[in-house]
């Protein structure tokens, strides 16, 4: 397997997450349809790695597509958006399809993204090799976004993070945990963490959602999220990480109460919905001890920041809520 | 088993759904904490009826709470709210309870209410006896209200009607069915009816939300339901029926494009929530061709109101969307 | 032509206008299809009275039917909706009708009301008997409600007082008036009347309606109007009165500070839309110093008020704004 | 002097505040001019009882008005409105009075009112004879409503409850104490109570404000309060008690939780704005245990309620929060 | 007559559509009093070009003012702006101007611009020599915005497009056609366009609004439009592409379902009001297969983009909604 | 003492007022724990410059800091918040602290903010040496903002100018001034200046607030503030000038119709709330005819202007409302 993308810290700089100097990674007119590539996922496959990207085309119709890659930065895109086939179900109407993620457990390939139906809800589908793709029945029912699977099953079942959420642009939002035998039916569902109280922490105070796969650290699940604020010029989407537990991951351990990461650069600033980065996926080496964080920036590209996974863990354990 | 309660239709009445002469049947201090009674379950037991009552306290705090009755009319409710054992789960946690409905499968009674955990989602219990209660697993992630089982498991699984929802007076509202192998896990999610066009039928434009328990009938489910209109003075709750195809619920057969019953008397248009008409249970006979259909009014007392299944089945016929 | 309707004031009321003793004089179920009649209009008519209903079905869906009258409070109204042929266009589209207003022009009877074109405008028809009937052109593009044709031509021109509104359950409206050479082509738009200052006159600070047909006075057109205010429960509608220059309708000459007619009885302010009077009809006689209003109650039935001429033109001189 | 009005409680109501049995005391029409009269105040003057009405007349104008009672029951209201002299100020400007509440300190009556002064804000106002009045400066910056004052001395200094508010139908609202030394500046501004959580008392969850003067008892001051709560049709105002810190009243020692009095009969339901129980104004004597409690009904008409204030503190503790 | 401007679509650039590389062609300070120069309109005028010019001053008030060009890129802006006598009418109020349209019908220029009349509503006046101008009649009742004329007379009457909004930040609007005989009275008014599903084209499913004057193609009338999606920040502003039947112009026979213009440059992204690309005039040769659009770009500045007509029709059949 | 910080007029500027070239003056990570730094307040102390800035840290917590400056360019801010002992209460409760203003009178600097007790009002402290800090009373109840001293007592009392607001991104706001004999109580609240129309001067016409101290004039106090207009892309900030009358303060003399500044620059443009200029402390020397004023700019970082106070004067007084 490659070696996932790297950059070391800039030497001005004193944060625990820094952004890839030629940022964006993916511009928004990678594909000739598209008019945005954003919040987007990635994941380790065969020697290099594999994305399903979100590509907004100039209708501004949202769709996933795959994506290719030898090094993680420079994507090789489908032009045509993934097609799937019957999973765990016929009942395969789509909408629209938009925020996917992405993660490996047991013998394949899980995307997870929002898919219309009858509103955003949960959409689930899986692939072997990222060529044929199978869709399954959606997790839940409408109003939810930020479906996220963890990687492994525990205590023998699927685990999904998601945010309940309203058919528009939802001023609140939580993080819940539910749990399936079988990718199926979804139950056991328990609230894992709430927006904050805006004077302890203003920039997670009006909504929150999970981001990459969570990583399993020793402290427990390390696991990245946007938080949302509401200013009088509309919402700023930031980045924060939690550590939940290994076992019980209903229960957080640790969340930052700094934010990771704030929309800052041009890039991330400027575009279709200005002031947002919305992480999706990371790609990690607890080996190397490092992390590449993919993200959304300002709905138009996508954005590159790495860390130091015990960097990051510390940090989030010394700057709790 | 006692006759469930009945009055002939009074002859200056050409509707198909009529009401008691003597309504309310339950008034709002029927117990001593009580502000309010309505928006309740009923359902034969034992030799005469037993019931789950919405009673909300003069804090203006939702609870429900065991009754029982002889004949359908006269009600003995307890003055204490029902107390949960663990059923399938240790999470019974509830911030409140209400609107429940009661269903008797194969060996107990099972209520669902909207139960308060992080916002409204659908609780569920059950009993052998109205005299110990059991709470199981939430079925939904918040934001749910208005579940209603089906009498009997569908293909093998129980099957619940429910009308995803936000947090607040939620201005929109479809109803959709779910499936459960074992009344923990809930999946295969389809929207079933949705509000139709205010030019079409405006009383049910701004939302519906399923009622009684479906009645199965030559036809199929015969479903009561509630419908909303937003008039420049706040909600109008009316009450209309469908019709879901037997074998598979999701299918609507017919629906009524006008109301059945909808806030004319004192007693609807006057109290804590003007102009309301809320049905939540219905006693019927097939045999007998009737139904008899408890509704909370203006969210304050708990009316009654009569039929012809066969009427009501024709009508929907004639009637329909 | 038989004589309009009429009851002396009662002894212990000192108003100007007062109410019919036997409202409402149409109830709610006046024809077997309504869920409600109210906002009617009424004129004369060969030996007595004809008249257009605002008749909500049981679907609640908007329309207008014909009805007739020997003495204008005994009313036979069709069960049928008016069907319309084409006047002065082929383009009678209409997804609903409400509002009729009614009046005797030259040859015939110009019928307007809201009229349903991809929102509300105002709908143009007219007829010579009130059993055949003719639509023209909408007046005007949506949204506009409350379309009040004067009852002769202006200056060699018709003239048509209008309210635009927005698609919703508008929270602001004036009124204006409008010219046309021939019913199909409108310009020469003006403002008339604004709402009021909420410290002038609270009634009328939200937003404000023609009703009746003027009636032309020594002291110029008598107008009958609502006026809205907006309370923490909702709208609330009442009456007053306006007198605008014979020749120069645009000016507002008095204009009552006071409403003349507000909810006050059970029907007027209990019913589908509580705490509405809404007058869009008046059958007057200059000679006997009389004037009998039809009003909207509450949205679900029609009740008559009557007063003199002569005391209300005084009245709104003397208590102009 | 006389005896305050009395009742004793009707024996089928075991609750622990009742309502005279010929409410409303006053009727909307009480004076030639008014369309209302309601969210007033009274005070035991001379060897009755003298109050300030709120009467809003039939441009629904807003002031307030001087009146007397023998009985406190039967009330004669001046024609007039309350004309103001200079108290301690010039800047007498006022767009609208309306709540006034009266209290004897010292040596004279004071009256508080929300004051229009580019929005509400909390006039002061005082006379010694109910003929003469003379208003001082504004205590507060709008906007604010609910000012009332304690009945002597705290601290030496002037006491006033007030509830900051917005400039519209404000949907939130705690109760504030302030302390002056002169009746002109004001500081010391502490907030004494805030609305409950809905799940706890969901009457009080939207807004709160003081209502009558404070009685003090042995266990601190008895403070009647309304609260609100926002339905799907609009605010519903009811009453509780708190009782306050005798020496520190920013304190709150209990609270009930559920309503004293909530709208429940028609008066109360059905008006210019339904479902409103406003108390302004407590007559009481501490000898007797007896509290007579005025309060505006529907924003139409003044009831009147009953209770035994020992009882009232009972219960207060007994249920609180 | 001059050329009219053009440069050729960039080597690496696969649009229809394509950006002047010297934008923006108006700067905000292109003379002293400006704020900003945006949404303003040019058309050929003797042997170059004369425009309107919408430039708000330093106190944000919004005016028309005109200017000169000999090549359509340099402009020579009037420091005042237009001083309009009577055309058709002595109504010539206006509280502001803004976002004018020019066209040459038969012998002179008619301008339309958004004009403040008690709302914004479609002010019609024309010019011989962009020297003396003179002010119609509105063309409609407030309120609307967009009002855009066709070159020629069809079916022997003037025709417009326009927008009904409301008095706001309108979030909704589709647009209609208008016709008159005279310039005067309007009428005949049909649904042209409206906003298109959010899943189907989500650039323009807010709102919708006419842009330059329509240009005469073998196809029909392709007309330029702008589109808006609402974001969680806000509006933001797209240009599409429509052609019109011929004969019957309401009749839309092609319409873009992608955008052809999106925000995308620092200057249509940054400015007084971000994300805006609005077109309001097009220079055209039929002959030489060239357009040359003319859009406000960020509320701020003036934009310049071109296309060959040919491509722009082709593109529009090609990617019809 | 240094002089104030000052550039000349840049030669192709015609602007009364002018930013500094190396703008901002202050950066959004000037000390380790900031996210941004902006609204804050400078003073002349000792040799240099003293300030209290509003610096934001990562969790997006509202905090104000001193710093220090030779130069009033170049700033040393302290990395820890000021903390307060007891000034003249010990009610010194502060959930935040933002936007300071800085004044020195008779013996002491008093620091006003934006108080967190219960929502934002004005929180009062004083200083001697920027090292020791003292909490006063809170001036007001809930909800207001911008309160801004007086530089000297006026008629014998401290004078504060302030904005009445609500609890969110208040949509309203004008400007009051309020007196106090001790900083404890204060009264005499007067309104100073409103909003204004939309049509007159749309860049103030949503709300409006003071900024630096005023300065004492000629002509009167000249007031720099902050007026905000309501986009469909949110709130943009800009600055105006006024001039109150030196005895008189509430009696506005002039006041700019056109800005003096507006968000123009990528600094002011883009950031963490976009379109934001705000000033809140200006340096001056009536001698020197020069002002400096610090104004926070995209509510992320700090910048600085420069003008004449001769020629700002004038122009206010030549274009004022």
């Amino acid at each position: 397997m490659n070696s996932i993308p790297w950059q070391e810290r800039p030497a001005d700089c004193a944060d625990v997450v820094w952004r890839y100097s030629e940022n964006p990674v993916v511009e928004r007119d990678a594909i000739p349809s598209s008019n945005s590539i954003f919040n987007s996922a990635v994941v380790p496959f065969e020697d290099g790695f594999a994305g399903v990207f979100r590509c907004d085309n100039k209708a501004v119709q949202m769709n996933i597509f795959a994506g290719f890659s030898k090094d993680g930065i420079n994507w090789d895109i489908n032009h045509e958006p993934i097609v799937f086939g019957e999973g765990n179900t016929n009942m395969i109407e789509s909408d629209y399809k938009y925020d996917p993620r992405v993660v490996f457990i047991e013998d394949r390939y899980w995307i997870t993204w929002c898919n219309g139906y009858h509103g955003p809800t949960i959409g689930i589908g899986y692939t072997f090799d990222f060529k044929e793709f199978f869709q399954c029945e959606n997790a839940f029912l409408p109003f939810n976004r930020n479906g996220v699977l963890f990687p492994e099953k525990i205590d023998g079942k699927y685990a999904m993070l998601s945010r309940p959420s309203d058919n528009g642009h939802t001023p609140f939002g939580d993080i819940y945990i539910s749990y399936s035998p079988d990718m199926k039916y979804w139950g056991e569902h328990r609230c894992v963490m709430k927006v904050t109280p805006f004077v302890d922490s203003a920039w997670q105070c009006t909504k929150i959602g999970a981001g990459p796969i969570p990583i399993l650290t020793d402290e427990g699940w390390l696991t990245f999220y946007h938080g949302v604020i509401n200013t009088c010029n509309g919402f700023r989407y930031s980045m924060g990480a939690a550590i939940l537990d290994k076992d019980r991951p209903d229960q957080v351990l640790y969340r930052t109460k700094p934010y990771l990461l704030s929309p800052q650069t041009n890039y991330e600033c400027v575009g279709d919905v200005p002031n947002v980065v919305f992480p999706c996926a990371a790609l990690h080496s607890i080996e190397e001890d490092k992390v590449a964080i993919y993200y959304g920036a300002a709905d138009t590209v996508t954005g590159l920041a790495f860390g130091r996974i015990s960097e990051i863990v510390k940090f989030t354990k010394e700057n709790s809520l």
